[in-house]
């Protein structure tokens, strides 16, 4: 998996700082997670083949996390797009962009399809050979949902060296990978795990914004590869957590300990402060593996 | 008046060319023109003080016109604004904009007062003492209108040096400056004409994109000081005005030609051609005063 941050920051676009959106690349899939204002401009900037996006998930209806949307819904018709688009998100989205478009005389040429969710338990929205996509319910002021990413495991893998060595022959190959165990010229058997190796693990990404700190979250996300967690503020403005349902880099932190996850990235930074460091600083304190989100940085899951 | 261009290439954003928007200051008021995507961070970028815009105005609902006001119109309230704002566009934009709000859970905390435009006819939208905008029903594929901005005539202004050497009574002077005339100390009556200077003639601006080659706007924008027309195409693609109803470099020209204007401004490119040099050298051909708008650049008008 390979995870390019589009925007990661909160509240309005800046001249230098985007509203929350990420490309999330599995195998043949190009997800586009969160889509704020300018999200289009951000893909060109940094070279995304957008024409492969074919699945948008949107985590909530503010509008940092989805005023782009009607936009590059908009580009992919003007680029001649024919391949359907999936689009899911909180009732209410289709509503919405059907409008947007319907006002401007301008219905797309491809089929757009809509998955509007509504339901406050975790539930697999998208599910094919490769990968399954299903919801973590989370607590903000509006309905909200993260996203968390699977991969399928996938069959062992043949050794070229141990079929070679045992002297096994090609026409036995597409069975071995299959998961039959080899057999010599003389009738030997030779066990399957012999001649293949483990695969890779099967990676997995949770992203987990806008919330506030959500412990009910853990069952869904423990052991994940990587958790993206919002933390809009530092501790020193936790008294605005409450009010707001946001997170701070620590209450992130808390999350990525106890469900074990194997790295934490920072994200949805509020703009008040100068620097991001101090959100890795604090999180530190809490949990090991600590990185932040910045507007065109790539993480390799 | 000052214009500044926020952008002006038609269709899709991109890195360095943004969709239709600009903003006009005449005297206190600062006017937004069409509010494409990115608007919100151009302000920014151009240092334009935006929390002065009271009055949004949209020529059409095509999204490179105006898929960036749901953004803007959420960071004024983020910013606290409570200052009323107008928007004048057509009708439907008053449902779309107030969906994605609610959307969000998010409602305005300023009054967001909508002026829904559906006359063929131009009307006066907007008067006051120092300014009038009417509209400019354009020809294009949706309902479309352009903007007329005119400057009301000012009084006529005290001339210190003649006040001064006519020994004219510093009491007289708010009377002279309405229009009376000064009286010197042995009863000789001094004409207004005398003490005062003519004031600069009021401006006027008017905005037409998008539109195909249209001369029925020509009573409403004949001697405007500075006319921006649209100029989607260079002659060699005139073939493609019927069917998208845009206008090129050229037709902008023979219209800025009939109606007599000062001088003409020519944007919303096609972004298929490399250079807007061509569009400037194509308009030259038929018009002598052309100038090209570019994102960020400023006309004084």
């Amino acid at each position: 998996m390979k995870l390019t941050i589009l925007g990661c920051y909160s509240a309005t676009p800046r001249t230098f700082t985007n509203p929350t959106s990420q490309v999330l690349e599995v195998k043949n899939h190009l997800f586009l997670i969160d889509c704020g204002e300018g999200t289009q401009v951000q893909l060109r900037k940094f070279k995304v083949k957008f024409s492969r996006i074919n699945h948008i998930f949107i985590s909530h209806l503010h509008g940092d996390h989805f005023f782009g949307l009607p936009g590059l819904v908009s580009t992919f018709r003007l680029l001649g797009r024919e391949r359907e688009l999936h689009i899911y998100g909180p009732k209410g989205i289709k509503e919405a962009i059907t409008l947007f478009l319907k006002l401007g005389d301008s219905w797309t040429n491809f089929p757009l399809i809509f998955h509007e969710l509504k339901s406050k338990e975790s539930e697999l929205i998208f599910d094919d050979d490769v990968v399954s996509v299903s919801t973590i319910p989370l607590n903000h002021r509006v309905y909200t949902n993260g996203f968390l990413f699977k991969e399928k495991p996938v069959p062992r893998r043949l050794n070229i060296n141990a079929v070679d060595e045992f002297d096994i022959e090609t026409s036995q190959f597409k069975a071995i990978k299959n998961g039959a165990d080899g057999v010599q010229k003389n009738g030997t058997v030779v066990p399957n795990q012999k001649l293949t190796d483990a695969p890779p693990k099967p990676k997995s990404y949770a992203f987990c914004s806008d919330t506030m700190y959500n412990e009910a979250i853990l069952p869904l996300i423990t052991n994940a590869d990587t958790l993206y967690h919002e933390s809009t503020f530092l501790q020193s403005e936790e008294r605005l957590c409450e009010k707001t349902k946001h997170s701070t880099a620590r209450q992130a932190a808390k999350i990525a300990k106890k469900a074990q996850v194997g790295n934490l990235i920072l994200g949805h930074y509020s703009t008040r402060y100068k620097s991001i460091e101090s959100f890795r600083e604090e999180a530190l304190e809490v949990f090991p593996k600590v990185e932040l989100a910045d507007d065109g940085k790539t993480f390799e899951i």
